[in-house]
C-alpha cells in the first residue's frame, strides 16, 4: 500500500498533486504542459458532462461541432480577443512529414508550408461566428442555441494537472440572438445553470457576479462569473458567461433582417467551463485520506467488501449480497461488490476511501450470523454496524445525506472566511489568511492593479442584486458604490 | 421551399452533398477539409455515440482522454506506423503569435519555436503505447481496457464531408494483454460490437472479415473490419479492429511481469469507428425525397403537426394531443408536436421528410370530430388514417417495425447485388456494375494490385468463418483457399 498522502495544513500544493496522482485523476503527459485523464478521473468528468448537458439541452440548447483550427485571419479579426489569445496559442504552419534525407527519423517537409497558418482554437467564437455569417440571415433564425464539446490549446509554460493546461477539454456555448436584452438574459441564465450545477452537483457554493473591466474575456462587453473558495483560503473561478454585445457579429459581418424588415447585428454570447472544475471538486471537499466526492458526481456510490477466508464464505456472502446489488441499481445507485481476490480487505479500504466513494459497506462471516452490515461513510469518516434488513433505503437516502452535509460543510468554511474589511491594514493582514474578503473599491483599473502588486489579491467579482452599501475604497479612500470580493486565485 | 433533391440515379454523389446540405446534417468550414457538423446531424452523432459507449462499457471498457498532441519522435518509433501517418499530418511548430512590426495584423513569432515539432494525432497509439509504460509493471494490470471519444486530423484534399476530413470525430479504444490469445479475442469481441451496432442500430447489415495486408492499418499485425454496400453499389469500410501484436509494446518498451514472475511484452489492440458512420447511415437508407432514419437512431422519433385556422383550433387540437405526447415520453418516444406558426403544415411535411422523421402525424379538426389521426411512414411514404384511441401503443410498435424494415430492405439490396464471380471476364463487366463480388483470389499482393490497377475494386476482406471452398484465382487462375470479397469502395 502507498504511503500516506502529505497533509493539507503542512503542504496544501503538494496534497492536491499527490491526491490528483494517487486516486488515479490524471497525469502529467510525455507533452509538455498536457495532461492524461486516467479512468477514474475521466468516469467524474463524464458525470459532470452528462448533468450540464442534460440542463443545456433542458434550456434549449443543441450540440455542434466545429473546426479544431481556425485560419489566423479570422483571430485577427476581433482586434481585443486577437490581442487577448496570439500569445499563448499552438500554430499549425506544415501539414507533412517525409523522411529524412541525410539520415534515419522523419522531418517536416518544407514543400508542404501551408499557406495561411492554422490556429489550435484557443476558444471558438472567430470560427464559430464566420460560420454563422451563413446561419443568421432573418430574425426567424434567431435565437441561436449552440453548445459544443470540445478540446482547447492555450499555450501555458507553467501547469498544473485539472488547473491549468495547455490543452483541457470544456464546453463552450456560443448564442446569437435578435435583441441586446435576449442576449443578457441568455448570458444571466446560464451563470444561474453553472451556479445551480456547482451547488446542487458539486455540491460547492458559489459566489455569482461580473468581472471588473480588467479581468473581462478578450472580446466581451461584460463577463459573468462564478467563484468558490478552496480549503486554502484562494478563490477558484469556475465558470464563465460572457455578454459578447454586436463585437463578433460586426468583425463577422453577421446581419439578419429583423421584424420590422431591417438590416441588424446579431447580439451574442458564449459561456463555457471546463476540466478546471475537476481541480475544483477535488479541492473544495477532500480530505488529509483522499478524495471526497459528492455523491451525484460519485462514479461508484457503493463499494460493498466482502471480508471471507475460504471460496465458500465468499459464496455464502454474495447469496446475501447479489439480491442487495441488484436492488440497490434498480434504485439507481452505482454500486460495486468488490470480490477480487488479488488484494486484501485492509487495501481496499484504503483504496476506496482514497477514491472518495461515499459509502463503503463491509460484510464478513459474524455479520451474515447476525444480519447485519458495516457502513462506513466517506465524508465524517463514521461507522457503524446496521440491520441488513432495508439497508437498500437507509443507503439511499444516506446518499442524500452525504449531498447535503459535503455542501453544508463547503458553505460553512465559506461562511466563516468571508470577511467584511473596511481598513487597508486590516486587508493586508488578513490576505495573508486567504479567504473571500468583500470590499469597497473606487471603481478603477489603477486601484486595482496597485492592490495586485502589493498584495496578489484581484477582484473575483462584482457581486450581482448586491444591497448596494456605499462606502468609501479600502485603497484610496474615495467613493465606492458597493463591495465587491478580493481574493487571491487559482 | 426548397427545390427538389436530384436523384440518385442520375447523379449519386450529388445526391448525397446535397442531401447532406438540405437535411442540415453538416457543411463544409472555411477551413479546408474541415466540416462543420450542424445540430442536426450532431444530435444524430450523439445517439451513435451514447449507443456505442454503453456497449463498450457493458464489455469492461472506460473511456480516457489523452494529449492531442504526439511528438514527432514518438511517431517514429514504430516504423511502419510512421510510414502511414507521416505524409498527411497537422504538425505544430510554434507557440505564439505576434503583432506584424511590419504593419497590421499578426505573425508567427519567430522566437517561439518549439524544440520538437508536434503532431495532431492522427490516431493515439503512439501517445497512448508511451503513457502504458507508466501503468504496466504486473499481470494484475492487465487487461487495460480503454477508450477515447476525440478528435483526430489526418490532411486529406480531396474531402467529403463524413466520409473523408481532414479532421473527424471518433472513438479509439486501445487496450493491452498479458497474452496474444486475449489480445485476438478482445480484437474479435469489438468487431462484433461494432457489427451489431452496425445492424441493430443503424440497420445496416455489414460482412466481417479480415483486410488483406496490403489494406491492413498501419503497425498492426492483423485488421479486422466490417463492410457495408451502398445503395450506388460501392462498398463502405464501417470499422476497424486492429490485433497490433506486441509491436507497439517493443515500440514503447512496455513490459510487464507475468505469473511466471517473467518479463514479457504486453500485447495490443486497437479499434475504432468515426463520424464516418454517418455517411455509412446516410447512404444506406435514403432516398430521393431525403434522409431515411432508423428509428433507434433518429433524434426526432414521431413528429405531430396541427392542421389548424385559429388559435381556438389549435387550443382544441392541443386538448387532444398533449396527452398523447406526454404519453408517448413516457414509453420512451422521442416526439416533437410542432406548433410553430412560421411555417405551414406543407412546408413542415416536406422538411421532416428531408430529415428523416421515421414517423408523422397529421391532425386536423375533422380529425378531432372523427377521433383519427393520419399517421406517414417515412420508410414506405405509405399514410393511412387511424384511431386516435390507442395511437400511443401502435406508434411503439409501428417504430419496431420501421426499424426491421429498414434493415431487410437493405440486406435484400445487398443480398441482391452480391455476386459469385468465377471468370475475370464475368468480374470486369460486373465491377461496373457495382456490388459485392466474391471471387477466388491467389493469396498475392501482387494480384491484388492488378486488379486494382484493371477495375479500381479491391479486396473489402477476406470472410472469417467462411465456408472455406477451394477454387481457382479468378485473374491468375493460380489456387485458392477461400473466396474473398471485391467491390469499389469509399
Amino acid at each position: 500500500m502507498s504511503k500516506a498522502l502529505p497533509k493539507r495544513s503542512e503542504n496544501y500544493s503538494e496534497w492536491y498533486n499527490e491526491l490528483v496522482k494517487r486516486a488515479d485523476l490524471a497525469e502529467h503527459s510525455a507533452v509538455k504542459g498536457c495532461m492524461v485523464i486516467k479512468p477514474y478521473g475521466f468516469s467524474i468528468w463524464e458525470k459532470m458532462q452528462r448533468a450540464l448537458d442534460d440542463m443545456f439541452k433542458a434550456t434549449g440548447h443543441q450540440n455542434a461541432y466545429f473546426p479544431l483550427f481556425v485560419p489566423k485571419s479570422f483571430l485577427e479579426k476581433e482586434e481585443e480577443h486577437a490581442e487577448g489569445f496570439a500569445k499563448e496559442c499552438a500554430v499549425v504552419t506544415h501539414y507533412r512529414l517525409k523522411n529524412n534525407p541525410d539520415g534515419k527519423g522523419l522531418i517536416v517537409d518544407p514543400d508542404a508550408k501551408l499557406e495561411e497558418e492554422l490556429i489550435i482554437r484557443p476558444t471558438s467564437e472567430a470560427i464559430i461566428w464566420n460560420t454563422y455569417k451563413g446561419w443568421i440571415q432573418s430574425w426567424r433564425d434567431l435565437p441561436l442555441l449552440i453548445n459544443q464539446w470540445a478540446n482547447v490549446v492555450r499555450w501555458e509554460m507553467r501547469t498544473r494537472l485539472f488547473l491549468r493546461t495547455a490543452e483541457f477539454l470544456w464546453q463552450e456555448g456560443h448564442t446569437a440572438h435578435a435583441t441586446s436584452r435576449e442576449a443578457i438574459e441568455e448570458t444571466e441564465k446560464m451563470l444561474g445553470v453553472y451556479a445551480t450545477f456547482a451547488e446542487e452537483w458539486m455540491a460547492m457554493p458559489v459566489l455569482q457576479g461580473l468581472k471588473s473591466p480588467n479581468e473581462r474575456f478578450a472580446g466581451a462587453v461584460e463577463t459573468y462569473c462564478i467563484e468558490a473558495l478552496m480549503q486554502d483560503g484562494k478563490a477558484l473561478q469556475s465558470g464563465t458567461s460572457h455578454f459578447l454585445g454586436q463585437n463578433f457579429a460586426k468583425s463577422f459581418d453577421v446581419k439578419f433582417v429583423n421584424k420590422e424588415n431591417q438590416l441588424e447585428y446579431a447580439w451574442a454570447t458564449s459561456w463555457g467551463v471546463s476540466t478546471r472544475l475537476m481541480g475544483a471538486l477535488i479541492m473544495a471537499h477532500s480530505d488529509d485520506n483522499g478524495l471526497v466526492l459528492p455523491p451525484k458526481l460519485a462514479p461508484i456510490q457503493v463499494v460493498i467488501v466482502p471480508i471471507y477466508r475460504s471460496e465458500e464464505d465468499l459464496d455464502k456472502i454474495s447469496g446475501k449480497i447479489n439480491p442487495i446489488v441488484e436492488k440497490l441499481k434498480s434504485l439507481g445507485v452505482s454500486v460495486k461488490f468488490d470480490t477480487d481476490d488479488k488484494y486484501k480487505p485492509g487495501y481496499k479500504f484504503a483504496e476506496y476511501e482514497l477514491r472518495g466513494v461515499p459509502v463503503r459497506l463491509a460484510v464478513g462471516m459474524r455479520d451474515l450470523e447476525n444480519g447485519t452490515i458495516e457502513i462506513a461513510r466517506r465524508d465524517t469518516l463514521s461507522k457503524e454496524t446496521v440491520a441488513l434488513e432495508g439497508i437498500e433505503e437507509k443507503i439511499v437516502s444516506l446518499l442524500d445525506e452525504i449531498q447535503a452535509n459535503i455542501y453544508q460543510k463547503a458553505l460553512n468554511f465559506r461562511d466563516e472566511n468571508t470577511f467584511r474589511i473596511d481598513t487597508w491594514e486590516d486587508f493586508k493582514v488578513q490576505i495573508e489568511k486567504g479567504g473571500f474578503i468583500e470590499a469597497h473599491w473606487d471603481g478603477t483599473a489603477d486601484t486595482e492593479e496597485k492592490i495586485k502588486a502589493e498584495t496578489k489579491a484581484t477582484i473575483r467579482l462584482i457581486p450581482l442584486n448586491d444591497s448596494t452599501e456605499a462606502g468609501k475604497c479600502v485603497y484610496t479612500g474615495e467613493d465606492s458604490k458597493q463591495r465587491v470580493v478580493f481574493a487571491r486565485s487559482y
